[in-house]
């Protein structure tokens, strides 16, 4: 963490400094007439992008909830490592590692061949590959969840906090004018309810759940198919003889259905999703009456011969599984998106809604929110033009295209009935097969955005062949020149918006030294172009240097003054600009990496961590070139 | 973290369910008449004592302050590995860990044989030395750890907050009473300033620094020299050329004295450690009148060729060096040992002060408090005799008195000029061999506490000779059977005042069964004997077993029930018990702590994280008296 860069400021670093001109959200406070950017929904995805862009200042941003409050329990709960690297980046991740449980391998049962009334173990599965991510996989109460990106809220410039008890009724948009042509109609849904009040904005998201007023607003249809399948879930405090309770099991009976079990933080709390009996075709879950008896009924005649005895029912609910998806993911059709850019916005739940049980929709959600936010913010800091809000709904319905249909591929495995074949022992069975198959896309790291204005063409990909140009950067540890420290590249990438240029040398010094000029000097160069004169040198561009050598090997003070840059008020040298590879057995980036040695490269990564370009280091046109198509 | 074990409550698991019975902190509640403990002081010493006792809702704990607030900045930084264990232990580390500088690399620099008018580096040395602890030794702002402590409290049980502006003017004693025998004349500094206050206590600590008015009450003196060497100390965020402005440096000039660098939080504040010139015999610091001018011209005569461009003086300070201690740390001399038992104790500089620089006075301020904390709740709790408490100055005395020593002799050597053997770069210099041998003591583990009541004999040391008994538990990675997540053994000590049983098993897992099952059922066992109605199996003595196999070969449903006990209001299983050998090539515990692989062996850690005894698994005698001579 650096902090005190404009001055000692004691107390919590996490708590920036309060913005001048910040909004007045004190009590009986008058709700703004208009603001930047107006987020409908507090779930995952609203609270995603309100913490994103909470983070500057100079943009207004509300967030409205229908609900008087937080949630308290229940809802998602499985936190994928991909998801788990952005919250790094929001600076939540090493709470949620502390709090939540950690899912270190999952279970498979199936009817012992030999009893098939009775489940045996048929293997285990290590849930997160080595060096897939240094991050885990967990699982935690989603309203703690909301609770952390809350605290960032309020602890960020802006000071922003939900306004509870207004819901989104309406949504116009007046394309004839450019100054908030988004007109939101809010509904009192608290003590006064029922009336309405209107406010203004530029840009308006509606993270507002598969129900979403915002998606009507703009003509958005959820499309896709009900498995017709009731499944059960309920938060629960049980023993159990069953030896796999602290572990996550998918468990499939001979007769009875299944079960996927899930642990969650505490040690003592566990979820369980139960298959219940499969609907008719026009039948819906509410009629059908189910209720958690049904389900700790179920749940013990699947796990036959174990037992669970039910101490409290923390959270139950029941559903349908569904997989569907919009058109798009804003208010302008594709025919028109040449003559006019996005206002209006759907994230998460109210553009795509999935099967609870891969663990993808929360995750996804949030990843929507973490795609929109920087693209938001450097168009209302008029850093570039609109027209980069398209790239929004074209990156991410593809991926959540992409999660649909897997997602219902594996929803059908689950609930199949095992077929004879599966009960041998020789074979591994079809979906403990499926399982590991889909741990890169469950653990939210088969995302691969496309070519584009912002994903260069993989032309010098063999530089870096282990930063897929596309997929998310992978970080991998590194030491800190300046103090020594070891720690994980990726985690200095921060919820900033900006952008980081991982420049790693060759054999030779001289490249790395050249760059860091030419950016600092050049007025070709990204920064000079793009840096306005209040800002540091790296507002927009972070440039971090990476050396082959071990920190012992190096001369920081032969490093030249660029990569130590002054910043700030005080003009404070920055000495966290270069790294070098691991000396006490971490592994070597270069080699995990399979980054180029004699000639290095340049690494341009978002700011939402995904890996834009691999670029030769001495190749200044196309790093140059590469930002003026976004920012002119 | 376990949590909801008496049911699901939302919210941070850190935040404790409140006491109904706690004090009514609310503004102008008047101050208690009678409390069990009272704190006098709110430095590191004072909280983490209050941070303790305030784990114990049936205890009423108060706390003093003469100043109105936390302190801002200033005073100490540094943070040894040692008290980063601890630290653990209060749920705090992480947030610690994230925060702050981490000392990797202490960096030695002497004047240049061939021009010795300049500084040139001569080595470095890792701080922390390999596997000597899984923390880092760290430095951090003293008010941030204030704050962090001032949390625990707040969100304990007890609900806890210091009562500022009061400051302790007298402390009596009554021998001839048991209850409440000690009356604490308190003294307004605020508002009503100079208005007095009684409140009688069962126990007083001075925590109050090294102009203690509770040492004074009980008699006790200071005795020692002061060096007569002034030192400054400033905080400052500066611009240098020197390399090494982000490592720990001690730098030695020709004919221009030393400085010490500390690297602090945040990235770009550091301390230095400045020498002024020598004091004459009578005179003392302020009488000099230097100020941070002097220092700041001082390091850039110093540090020759390099510079130091000052932005921002964030604090400074001028001391000498003294080297002071008592003759006991509480109210009974030595010939009324065996006729009365402590009531008043001193901890922390109100007992023992030391040259700043080798970083120990506050985490021996803070080891003080966390060794009588858990014996004074003990007591309080009536668990045991409150002969329990002579144990304290026995314990603490002996240990002040030894860092008292090395630290006057180190700072003997940091002050001496570098004669000319030094400057030869064949041998290490005597400095840096001094700073090697002090590694240990300088991170907090050359502490080890003599045979007593509370320190079992050596007999068994064998059987753990990684496990020093005297010396602190050496936590080494592990896997939780339950769930395979790897972590660390020495983590699931938590500041409860509990003793931890960590039973290792041999070959054959049966003694390992028998001695969980002697331990629940049997009447004899130190379990049985000591733990109440109302409480759970593990109130007192919590025994968790480490087996030498890998998860994947050990079944967990063979293990025996009372390795998952029972527990709380609704009898949920604890499934945290039960430990084994790690396989992803973090180490084996069996191999690092040198644990006897045939036999096993059972080891006794006290609530204070230190060895007590190792025993033969079989040797439930043994357990059971040693529990007996303390719990009767």
């Amino acid at each position: 963490m650096q902090f005190y860069l404009d001055g000692f400021r004691g107390g919590d670093p996490d708590i920036k400094n309060a913005s001048p001109r910040r909004r007045d959200m004190s009590e009986h406070a008058p709700l703004p007439e208009k603001v930047d950017v107006l987020i409908a929904g507090t779930g995952p995805a609203g609270l995603c992008l309100a913490a994103q862009l909470s983070q500057f200042p100079e943009i207004e941003t509300m967030i409205v909830e229908r609900d008087p409050r937080n949630i308290n329990k229940g809802k998602a709960d499985g936190i994928n490592i991909r998801t788990m690297e952005m919250f790094q980046a929001f600076g939540i991740a090493e709470t949620i590692k502390r709090e939540s449980y950690w899912v270190n391998q999952t279970s498979f049962w199936m009817p012992d061949p030999k009893k098939p009334e009775n489940i045996k173990r048929i293997g285990r599965v290590q849930d997160v590959a080595d060096d897939s991510s240094e991050m885990p996989h967990i699982l935690i109460n989603q309203a703690r969840l909301h609770q952390l990106f809350l605290n960032v809220m309020a602890n960020s410039p802006a000071r922003l906090a939900p306004d509870y008890s207004w819901s989104v009724k309406d949504v116009q948009i007046d394309t004839s004018i450019d100054d908030y042509p988004v007109t939101v109609t809010l509904e009192d849904t608290g003590v006064d309810w029922g009336q309405t009040r209107k406010v203004r904005a530029k840009y308006v998201v509606g993270c507002d759940g598969a129900r979403s007023n915002v998606r009507r607003a703009i003509g958005g249809k959820l499309n896709g198919d009900t498995a017709h399948q009731a499944w059960g879930v309920m938060d629960i405090l049980a023993n159990t003889d069953f030896p796999d309770v602290r572990q996550k099991c998918l468990i499939t009976s001979a007769r009875e259905g299944n079960i996927l079990i899930l642990p969650r933080e505490g040690g003592y709390l566990f979820r369980m999703y139960v298959e219940l009996e499969k609907l008719r075709e026009d039948e819906r879950v509410a009629e059908r009456g189910f209720d958690e008896a049904d389900m700790i009924a179920a749940a013990n005649r699947i796990m036959n011969p174990y037992t669970v005895d039910v101490k409290e029912v923390v959270w139950w609910s029941i559903y349908e599984i569904g997989h569907r998806i919009t058109d798009r993911f804003d208010d302008v059709p594709e025919s028109e998106a040449v003559t006019r850019t996005p206002r209006v916005f759907t994230a998460g739940d109210a553009c795509h809604t999935h099967s609870p049980k891969a663990g993808q929709g929360m995750n996804v959600s949030m990843q929507d929110a973490f795609n929109l936010g920087w693209k938001l913010a450097h168009v209302l800091q008029g850093r570039c033009s609109p027209s980069l809000l398209h790239s929004y709904s074209a990156e991410r319905w593809v991926e959540a295209k992409r999660l649909v249909e897997t997602d219902h591929a594996w929803a059908r495995i689950m609930s199949a009935p095992p077929g004879q074949s599966e009960l041998d022992d020789g074979d591994e069975p079809r979906f403990v097969r499926a399982f590991k198959e889909n741990l890169e896309f469950t653990g939210g790291l088969a995302v691969k955005y496309d070519q584009s204005k912002l994903i260069g063409a993989p032309t010098h990909q063999a530089l870096a062949a282990g930063q897929v140009i596309g997929k998310r950067f992978h970080s991998a540890p590194v030491v800190r020149v300046s103090d020594a420290k070891q720690m994980q590249l990726g985690h200095v990438a921060l919820a900033d918006g900006r952008w980081r240029i991982f420049a790693f040398a060759g054999r030779d010094h001289e490249p790395i030294y050249q760059l860091a000029e030419w950016m600092e000097q050049n007025e070709n160069s990204p920064v000079m172009k793009n840096i306005r004169p209040e800002e540091c040198a790296d507002a927009l561009i972070d440039l971090r240097v990476v050396f082959q050598e071990t920190f012992d090997q190096l001369t920081y003070e032969e490093m030249p003054s660029q990569l130590k840059p002054k910043k700030g008020k005080l003009g404070l040298q920055d000495h966290e600009k270069v790294f070098c590879v691991d000396h006490k057995g971490q592994g070597d980036i270069y080699e995990m990496r399979a980054i180029n040695r004699v000639d290095g490269c340049t690494i341009i990564v978002r700011p939402d961590q995904y890996v834009a370009n691999v670029l030769p280091l001495a190749d200044w046109d196309s790093l140059a070139r590469f930002f003026e198509e976004i920012y002119g």
